[in-house]
């Protein structure tokens, strides 16, 4: 049974009590135990803590039933309860699967459903990038509005070109993948992005517990290059002076939340931060916090 | 007696044991407490713990005598236990004060020999600085020999520039002052470095538990620009491919450890490291551990 402990679900009833010093009747707390009952149903896919307060035989953690052997029998069976659950429990259901592993390009337990994956608390891979123009020797970001009817962070600030990491393609190949369909940037200049690190975060949002690992890219775009959106997604994209979106971090809530820390490490590595700001190394730090793993 | 806690000197009783798993019997343990019996003789200047295992009244900690009030009185008595433990116990002595604080920026409580920092277990910072430059569109970076009658590391690979960071002067003023003695490189050209983010380790190594933050900067040098050691500490300087820089890092010891790290985050940041390489994250995880504070 030891190895099958690694199949934990990790749905987090107790990170949840960890991370926000919760008791049981806080909020948090709650909800993950409200979303918890909705699998109650599906007793043949998970196994549950005996006492919900003292845990069972895989800890606290919801675990996924051990006559489900396989990758390919885990993914069938998850995604029948995601489909039961539907759009009411788990809004914004695309058909597009994620990798459930450990960690980065370890090996894969199975596979769920993009949207479902906060609500397992399960580890979710992206790319974000910073694609620039440099203008008299001053950089420029090209910044997005996204669609104010997108399901997701509708209205607010993006960069030129972010997305989700599905099952079965590289970080590179997903960037020029991305970049097209976002942006319209021909594979001649994605090809020329470059890896620059990666950040993370965690969020815990509703039923929603979210640990994200954002791979960053950087891309230095011609100046004649013009952005042309073709899946919908983005409103409009404006250039705009380095140094001003590093205002608009600083004094608004204007960009989606992970966009801002990716554009932090670039205001970091590009020297818009430097090390006579009071509290420099402290923000570095508390950038860098994140598991990235 | 509450803010006198802060005043701890951290000489690293309970950190050796924490990090290095040790027991009393463990070697680097034991070194640690042979460096404080050359202390026991200062009792005007240090107070120890009563018993050596079970802590004293600051803890497993040895502290400064009470009675030493203001920075200058605790510069002034640590200054004249370090004349007096001389080159024997503490080789290398410069005559160049360093700031110790409870973080970068904090007030500071005493400064102190830099040579002396490490054997108390003081937070040392310095400046490092990657000068590459482009041919062809590939960056090679320029790479010093330390001089064989150096103190410390003779003979092996080192950043075209690097330094402690003393006391009264900013990371961009000392990076500039570094630039000029250690490798000729003019103000007009120095000032153009970017600061790119800071890296952070411990080494316990004999008496010395070194602990160090590192501000890392790039520069982007003209490629007519030729390094001229003008300080007598550098033996030569060599143009090499930054690919060939990163083969060496990973086949061999013969940088500096710390120009490792800081030129394996350059290779992060200027994309010689991908994310379809295994162990990506993990690499970078590791090298962000530190704690840069």
């Amino acid at each position: 049974m030891m190895s099958f402990a690694y199949l934990n679900l990790n749905l987090p009833l107790k990170t949840a009590l960890a991370t926000s010093k919760a008791s049981p009747t806080n909020f948090n707390y709650a909800i993950v135990l409200l979303f918890v009952e909705h699998l109650r149903d599906f007793g043949d896919v998970f196994v549950f803590p005996i006492d919900k307060n003292n845990g069972g035989p895989y800890g606290d953690f919801v675990s996924l039933h051990p006559t489900l052997k396989t990758a390919d029998e885990r993914t069938s069976a998850v995604g029948y309860v995601v489909e039961r659950l539907g759009e009411e429990q788990i809004p914004g259901i695309r058909d597009e699967l994620y990798p459930v592993t450990s960690s980065f390009g370890a090996p894969i337990f199975f596979s769920l459903e993009r949207a479902a994956a906060p609500y397992f608390g399960i580890k979710a891979y992206g790319v974000h990038m910073n694609g620039y123009v440099e203008v008299d020797g001053q950089k420029h970001m090209w910044v997005g509005k996204r669609s104010d009817t997108k399901q997701t962070y509708p209205g607010m600030l993006d960069h030129l070109v972010a997305g989700g990491l599905p099952h079965g393609i590289d970080c590179q190949e997903n960037l020029i993948k991305e970049c097209e369909e976002e942006a319209g940037i021909p594979r001649s200049i994605s090809v020329k992005a470059i890896p620059v690190g990666a950040i993370s975060y965690m969020d815990i949002d509703g039923y929603r517990y979210k640990r994200d690992v954002e791979f960053c890219y950087d891309l230095k775009l011609p100046k004649s290059f013009l952005p042309k959106n073709e899946d919908g997604e983005v409103d409009s994209f404006k250039l705009i002076p380095v140094t001003q979106v590093a205002e608009v971090i600083r004094k608004t809530e204007f960009f989606k939340p992970n966009c801002s820390l990716v554009i932090i490490d670039f205001l970091f590595r590009h020297g818009y931060i430097t090390p006579e700001y009071l509290g420099y190394l402290d923000l570095l730090r508390n950038l860098r916090i994140g598991d990235c793993s």
